[in-house]
């Protein structure tokens, strides 16, 4: 059975062979070891390797919880937030920022469900707001629509248009299968997780933090969540990073070994061009071979179409999943946004998991399902 | 090489054998199956299955994310909560409700390192405040110390002077080595993790909450963690406890199939009592024998003495280990509580890293190191 759903993948042989590694101490320098290599390689999967002081985190837990990283750490209860939604998660990073860390939440929204918000909107807020933005976040690849936001050209209007804002992307079902600039583009905080493109188990919450979003999170007050904390968390990657044991939670070993395994893994082939290429080729299937109609808009000639996952309206997701299921032999998702989630299903088509072999069979399966 | 550090422990054949399940969807069917068995025998682990409406917890994430569920759930900023510290893990815990979720913390500590507050203070000290304390808050064993807090006692007692106030317990190096009585002892919300008795990889968050806890979390404002969030996490709970999948952030699906594996492990042999009495005589051979001095103290006849590590002074920690590695084969902890953390060492013997063979190798590493 194939797993092509958006996240968790399926985890090849030798990342399987990391979670197979001995019960390891966790401050012990076999470990040390594994942890010290796993944050070298994240920052070069990231590309942040140029700048200096950027700062890997690889902490146990979910990928939602960098949304606390980011309350936690960058925002002050008050503080004003540019949120640019396109999706169910861009709206659960609002809420946690909003609910939970009492940020004064400003949403931008595209006139359509699939769309994205035009960048001269975001110019335009953050110009009038003269600078009194905290953060702009954005959702790189929401998992709900399949809408890619351009990063790079995003932070490039706030840099411009409002410097001290501090720029904050939820990567989770980017990294690992879209262009991600850290250094170049200049961000700020990027979350992710270990259990999508990245190839690892589901488990891990991923980030890059830069020397100066880190610098506000060491002199912040402390507020919301002990375990999201950088105050905590900052020594001890820096002293792993350098090759030193250093205790505050402890470590997810046995993930973490995998982890440094996939990230090796996924830096030695060409998998941003890869993930490009699978997909617009299943797209152009689907779309142009069978006129099935994607959830993502394609009025921009589909530069804002993700490359790890395919959102596509169905007449029945139900019987369309079960049809998958059954005669392409793949486990594939349904929908999530509220608008539309009983409307559209779900194929993901990252890492190890896709191939077009298997996605062959799915193309198969949904013609035969019309 | 022997892992007898406090935690993580080495983990079975079969245990590891959960770890390699292959890849699945976290909302399928196989998945489904997998987590609502392991919520079930968590309840059976807890002593929480006579009592309607507790909720067992299982997220991704380390042991310490139990101190954000406790802050952001159970706690309102500005609340008056009563800490009863016993060592370093006792003392992060206050850190995070205080600092990072803005408890009014009364501290209760013992006159002397190693040491118990007398009961009869923490009662004096409920009947004082007349219904002031939203929670008293007690470390079952703290790791630092090895002390082992009498829990069911001091519950009673607080159920008896202070009846609204909530009893939160972390019992993170203690459950599956000392006596839990959730029900019994009417307890609130005990967390725990994966890694120490339990016999499972380190990066799972576990806890159990009682209803009228879980009515106070779902009523309260919210404020400190979307993803310690039980707004967010019991209708998620709930729903795979009843066998259907919910979503709200990924589940680590490999590290819950193989902590189902290791909880029926620890249901199927009567593992308290085996601590016990591992832990009894090897701490006879090393004070009675080797005379060493315990962290410990044992004024009481030793009846506040963790079995699921042992804490001695030492006069040359570095040596102590070093020789220990090198002679038994075996990994043990140095200290970790500031006042005397280059004094002592830490020796555990938890679930199936602990045997008598590992620990007689250990009793003669501590003997020709006199």
């Amino acid at each position: 059975m194939s797993l092509l759903i958006p996240g968790p993948v399926t985890i090849t042989k030798n990342v399987q062979e990391g979670l197979n590694a001995n019960s390891l101490s966790h401050t012990g320098p076999q470990f040390t070891t594994i942890f010290q290599s796993a944050l070298q390689n994240l920052k070069r999967v990231y590309n942040a390797t140029q700048a200096e002081g950027n700062l890997p985190l690889i902490i146990a837990g979910s990928g939602t919880l960098g949304f606390d990283v980011a309350g936690t750490n960058f925002v002050n209860p008050g503080d004003n937030v540019l949120l640019v939604s396109t999706g169910f998660f861009s709206d659960e990073f609002g809420e946690c920022l909003e609910t939970y860390h009492g940020a004064n939440l400003t949403v931008l929204k595209p006139d359509t469900v699939g769309g994205v918000v035009p960048l001269d909107e975001i110019a335009t807020e953050l110009r009038a707001a003269n600078g009194k933005y905290r953060a702009i976040v954005v959702t790189h690849v929401d998992t709900s629509t399949a809408v890619l936001n351009d990063v790079g050209a995003i932070a490039a209007v706030t840099h411009r248009e409002s410097p001290n804002t501090f720029v904050i992307v939820d990567a989770v079902c980017s990294l690992g299968c879209e262009e991600l600039q850290f250094d170049k583009w200049q961000l700020d905080f990027v979350l992710s997780a270990s259990q999508k493109a990245v190839g690892a188990p589901p488990g891990l919450a991923l980030g890059m933090v830069s020397p100066r979003a880190l610098d506000f999170a060491l002199q912040k007050r402390p507020t919301g969540s002990f375990y999201a904390s950088l105050k905590k968390w900052a020594p001890i990657l820096q002293s792993y990073a350098g090759g030193q044991a250093k205790y505050f939670a402890t470590q997810a070993t046995q993930l973490v070994s995998s982890l440094d395994t996939a990230l090796q893994e996924l830096l030695q082939r060409e998998s941003v061009t890869h993930h490009k290429e699978l997909s617009e080729w299943f797209r152009s299937q689907i779309t142009q071979q069978l006129h099935y109609k994607l959830v993502t808009t394609t009025s921009d000639g589909g530069a804002h179409i993700a490359h790890g996952l395919t959102a596509l309206y169905v007449d029945d997701p139900a019987k369309a999943i079960q049809e998958i299921n059954k005669t392409a032999g793949a486990i594939i998702a349904g929908g999530i946004l509220p608008e539309i989630k009983d409307k559209y299903i779900r194929v993901g088509h990252m890492g190890a998991s896709a191939t077009r072999d298997t996605l062959q069979l799915v193309i198969e399966a949904l013609a035969a399902s019309q």
